[in-house]
């Protein structure tokens, strides 16, 4: 089962995949461009990871880390499946991640990492783009990297978990004006989905639409107004968003 | 005006102060015992900053930080007034920081310093507790450190910005079991108020309930299980607060 909220008419619905378009909540069935689609779940906390696959330490020059580096993200930067992305006139470098998002279901404290997946309710896709310009070191994506207005889509749709045979081994591809320019699987993640939740639960309360962004491999590049960048993970959804400037978001 | 947000009788009120107890958003006059105190808003992005008070930076053997180092914190660590604070067992060093909290009322986007004040609509206090065990580093105020259960208490109210005459020049105390512990003043802030508001509106956007814990004073030390501890920012407000073990929580 895949699950997308979207706005539409005035009201925010809980939609499913039909037959190319989409059916809300109330039954009526609307086509995918009539709707503005949003997160697939309301994000409570959310978890992002840094330097989580050793290919894409390597190409930043960084050594990989011996235990998970996790930062936080706030509300301000997330928007759906087709949106737009600002590129801030400022900036140097602005790269896409193509990354697997966990979402939590279960609360979860001191949970073992052979039990963790029964905390998850689902996965989705997301792009947590990166300002490297202010990338200074290793430790502090500075919110300046990671927390811009717009800068993490995430979408289409949570996946059920139970829908996800083997999340550990899925392909993800960004495509930017079709060309393909990241690839990467999760099976080379440093820290796993099960050691995430083992490691976060192990000091902290996980709680139900609480996200874990986990981490991008190699291939990420610089980006600039007007392309279409398609992240994609292996069964679990292929996100679109466009970059666009100020002018675009003007007041 | 002061402000707060409490559970009473199965629901979520607002209320102010009214001799000597609180007078409910429905009429009711209760003691201030007889309510769970929540934090005074809910809480939308909570910034943080390190190091902004010298004289901190130089008892933690840092250097003062050149641009604000702010991080983000989640809903999981907050707890109102006369709540009870978990001393992890594992840990060595946990230390209490009074902070003068400032929320957001005014969406602020590229505000200038000569602008922020009106962006807020209120001021509270916070005990940002952290574990000093994982401080690795400057830059990165690690979740294990500042993101741990029911480590930010928070209230209890929130006083109504036109009430607040100079939020820079108010005096900051913490009471360990009624002895006082630290001293300091909003006047020492590295980064003020407004430098902070211009700074954080300059890359993103801030929206009502966001809130910025503004950083404390030097005179942190280490706490116990069974501490009362009491921070105070003068005119603002008394946040009572108690240390508790594992065995306290346990499910």
């Amino acid at each position: 089962m895949k699950t997308a909220r979207v706005a539409y008419g005035g009201s925010i619905h809980e939609a499913i995949e039909w037959e190319g378009g989409l059916k809300l909540d109330d039954g009526r069935i609307v086509g995918e461009k009539e709707v503005t689609w949003l997160t697939p779940v309301e994000p409570r906390t959310v978890f992002a990871l840094g330097l989580n696959y050793a290919d894409h330490a390597a190409e930043l020059a960084f050594d990989a880390p011996t235990e998970p580096l996790v930062f936080l993200k706030g509300p301000n930067t997330f928007i759906g499946h087709q949106a737009y992305t600002l590129r801030p006139a400022e900036v140097t470098y602005m790269h896409y991640e193509c990354e697997l998002a966990v979402i939590i279901g279960e609360t979860a404290r001191n949970v073992k990492r052979e039990d963790a997946y029964k905390h998850i309710k689902g996965y989705s896709v997301a792009n947590d783009y990166a300002i490297r310009d202010y990338l200074e070191n290793y430790y502090r994506p500075n919110l300046r990297v990671k927390n811009r207005d717009t800068c993490t889509p995430m979408g289409p749709w949570m996946v059920d978990a139970k829908d996800v045979a083997d999340p550990m081994n899925l392909k993800l591809t960004t495509h930017v004006n079709s060309k393909l320019v990241q690839e990467g699987t999760t099976a080379d993640m440093i820290f796993d989905i099960p050691a995430l939740i083992e490691y976060l639960s192990s000091f902290m309360t996980l709680s139900e639409n609480d996200i874990i962004l986990t981490g991008t491999p190699k291939g990420s590049v610089d980006t600039a107004v007007g392309d279409v960048v398609v992240t994609e993970v292996e069964g679990i959804g292929r996100l679109v968003n466009t970059i666009v400037g100020d002018e675009f978001f003007l007041n």
